[in-house]
């Protein structure tokens, strides 16, 4: 495996890579055995030439006239995205979006297993969530180092955020979900991919203003 | 106002815009009156070189050798990303995402007001959500045109999220935040910007991969 090359692949590919890839993991449901650059790119609202370009950076022999074997270039993307390993996620904050996410079926079925939900309010401290009860935020680093959790997805509010990092990083974390508004700081061994559904509104604004001429 | 250059701003470009507003919300909040584009970029982990290169693409003067003037950028800013204007947003989907969504209450504070809860589902329709009380997701296209809906949030399962967006272009919503893991196909007046959590995870598993050499 071309690891060197692996390692270079820019943020903007990894994030259409992941978009490929849940394509392709549809079209496999479906039983589809190919599909071409141009299709792909249809579907996204790409251009053919930037599929093309982006799965060069993915170490993928399987292409032939009749397009990309689905399987195996859904095999080789989930393989270079790390969606071929099972991950173990904490979930911080028992609020209205930490509660949606440790509800969530999509995330086990992608390999991403809630291990825990934590918050800092004494008033949601032991109450149930589907099958987990609510643990103090404090006992977080104690059980994110024991239980060898990957991933830490931060959904408290703005205020609290770095708090939280902390008390993840403290215990060793390996990569943080910020879904908050507030960057947080980390040391440069934890990276940290930031989901603001609030910016995304924003960005839709500003396109929306634009086609418009507001 | 340029408008021909606001047009021409990247997506890229245009997501950064949002966390720098978010900053600098921030910042005003706590009446910090300057701001410099190294403080801005050590926060978000950028240089500031690409900083004042985002930052030429909205028309702002308040330039000094303290840096930039907080409050009149941060104006700027929600002018060009439409956060000084409000928007009418239903959510379709009373699942645990649109549950939370729903109760979000940094939505109305940023100028996103939540006016209407859709679900197709006979057991979901006529709950409560907070205030909410949700409506059958085929009154969608009448509720949008009477409603002037801006912009609907589909927080549905992946197999419902076209039907949802075709009913909602029906009803000539302006724009679509697309939170499913399928890609939607919607008329070019129509923009969409896509949220996936799933895909935020697997991009951090794939920095996690790379940094440990996985």
């Amino acid at each position: 495996m071309n690891k060197g090359k692996e390692r270079q692949i820019p943020p903007s590919v990894v994030r259409r890579l992941t978009r490929y890839l849940a394509i392709l993991q549809e079209l496999r449901s479906r039983r589809t055995p190919w599909v071409s650059s141009s299709d792909l790119a249809d579907w996204l609202g790409l251009t053919s030439s930037t599929v093309r370009q982006d799965l060069t950076h993915v170490n993928f022999r399987g292409i032939s006239r009749k397009g990309y074997d689905v399987e195996g270039l859904a095999a080789t993307l989930a393989k270079t995205l790390g969606a071929d390993t099972t991950w173990s996620v904490a979930v911080v904050g028992a609020g209205n979006l930490g509660r949606a996410l440790a509800l969530h079926e999509e995330f086990a079925r992608r390999g991403f297993h809630i291990k825990g939900v934590f918050d800092s309010d004494p008033a949601k401290i032991g109450r149930r969530i589907g099958s987990f009860r609510v643990m103090d935020a404090l006992t977080l680093p104690r059980f994110v180092h024991e239980k060898k959790i990957d991933i830490g997805i931060i959904a408290v509010p703005s205020q609290a955020a770095q708090q939280v990092a902390d008390l993840l990083i403290a215990g060793r974390i390996r990569g943080l979900l910020n879904l908050t508004q507030t960057h947080i700081i980390a040391p440069k061994k934890v990276p940290i991919v930031a989901t603001r559904i609030v910016s995304s509104l924003q960005e839709l604004a500003h396109l929306i203003k634009r086609r418009h001429s507001l």
